[in-house]
């Protein structure tokens, strides 16, 4: 059971939460909100039979409902499901939405999601809020859902032209009760910046991997790999689905990112096939700097 | 000052043991050696004056001699120096050996190595067991050096055919002795291996890093970069002249690696052009199956 605190005669900035996919990150806003005292009732809506269970065996959520009846009572809907079913669920949920219901989301990528939203939602579009908590585990799953997940971390919203303030605000309001700081963006910009930070690395790393996995003497490779290997790899075992459909959501930032990051490959194979020490040094002091001055080491 | 223990009634493995370079590995080695109570007198030899004296003062070092004075006097000498500067005091040593004296060296490649010490020692190059024990640090200098960084860590040798037993059993006893294992590879396998698992990895990172870095908007995408970016560039703030030191020293091995990688990533960019998810995820998962089942995540 997740424990709950409520400000004593202050109402809760949700009355009845719904959760659409109630996994780590659906799960944990639900515990969040649920711990700081500001959810009434949270209604759990997916796909997943076990998931669902856990979850209310967890206290995440309190009861499993129909996207429908989601719709009718919830004052703010969290879409935690890959971008692939976001379309299908919000066109049953559009003609039941109870009149100021915010909808919001927490996918990795935001064009493909608005372009979504707006499809499935029609007018009714100024309702969604984009967003992305910038927060990751290597646990997946009701079970591993945690009501500090969100704790200094970042949230990312991508308003739409549409979205009243109020809508905007609420949004706000719940991410930054689960302890995160929220900032905005276009979600252009968005998906440029993850896909260089974020989705690169994975990108990356995977390639790396399964070109040494593929080598005739990839195990007398791996006896000797130490701890350098060790952190550049990590994030290869992360969900090959996950990270797919994540990719493919963000092919153009993609594409323009690996054209930028190969332009530096070139360089550095070509001072390093001239023997140019000097041009070599140049590119390592770059990244070195670079490194060593980024903030976030603790994190 | 670091402990020393040592065996009682049993003569140690080194009666005088010279250490050319008495920084991290050179220090490390030392300290070790002095612990397991298998070293007599430690001659330190180097070009810094600071490093030696924080050396003698931290015990490391018993005494600073010159090469020609540590070549008179020493039963095994380590040298843990740049390969640029190998060449050179072996010259200044060899008319000096001791009989029976054995060298090894602690470089991150081996074929360059090789090559120098042939050229400096003609024959006397029969005394020169090529070694490489992987283990690193954030931290270099005397300072740093541990008597533990080699426990449980792997050291490869690769053995000259000119090199008699007993020089190659007494460099393995040595290493052993600081808690390492120690395996024999020809210096061609050693440094392809290690181009894959070790250089490889810090010229990605550091191409990565210095991309991003070099971005119009680095600085927002450094603000919301989370820990898959912290784990996958942590190298890429290694020290520049060491890694450009390593790269030029094995650069035919890197770039037929990097051929390789290459090769990868050109299939990898083509799935993601065509919207192959199929493919893409083929790859992910043969790089996440390889990451999980590689077994040195406690290292």
């Amino acid at each position: 059971m997740i424990s709950q605190g409520s400000p004593a005669g202050v109402a809760p900035l949700v009355d009845e939460l719904a959760v659409v996919g109630v996994g780590l990150i659906g799960g944990s806003f639900a515990a969040a909100l649920r711990q700081a005292g500001q959810v009434g009732r949270v209604l759990g809506v997916g796909r997943n039979p076990d998931s669902l269970r856990r979850a209310v065996e967890r206290g995440l959520v309190d009861e499993i409902v129909e996207p429908e009846e989601a719709a009718r009572r919830a004052g703010l809907v969290l879409f935690a499901t890959p971008v692939g079913g976001l379309a299908q669920v919000l066109a049953r949920m559009r003609p039941h939405l109870r009149p100021g219901c915010v909808l919001t989301d927490a996918g990795s990528t935001k064009a493909e999601v608005v372009a979504a939203a707006r499809a499935a939602l029609g007018e009714s579009v100024a309702a969604f809020v984009p967003g992305h908590p910038i927060a990751g585990a290597e646990r997946t799953g009701p079970d591993a859902a945690d009501p500090h997940l969100y704790q200094r971390r970042t949230v990312v919203l991508t308003p739409l032209p549409e979205n009243p303030p109020e809508a905007l605000a609420r949004v706000r309001a719940c991410w930054q009760a689960c302890g995160a700081a929220v900032i905005d963006m276009d979600a252009e910009t968005h998906d440029r910046v993850l896909a260089s930070v974020s989705h690169m690395p994975h990108f990356l790393a995977a390639v790396y991997m399964a070109q040494v996995a593929a080598a005739p003497d990839a195990a007398q490779r791996l006896a000797l790999a130490g701890t350098g290997f060790r952190d550049f790899t990590r994030i290869a075992a992360g969900s090959p689905e996950m990270w797919r459909d994540i990719f493919l959501s963000n092919r153009a930032a993609m594409q323009a990112e690996l054209a930028a990051v190969r332009a530096v490959l070139d360089q550095a194979e070509r001072a390093l096939q001239d023997g140019d020490g000097a041009a070599l040094q140049a590119l390592l002091e770059h990244a070195a700097q670079a490194r060593r001055g980024w903030r976030k080491e603790t994190q």
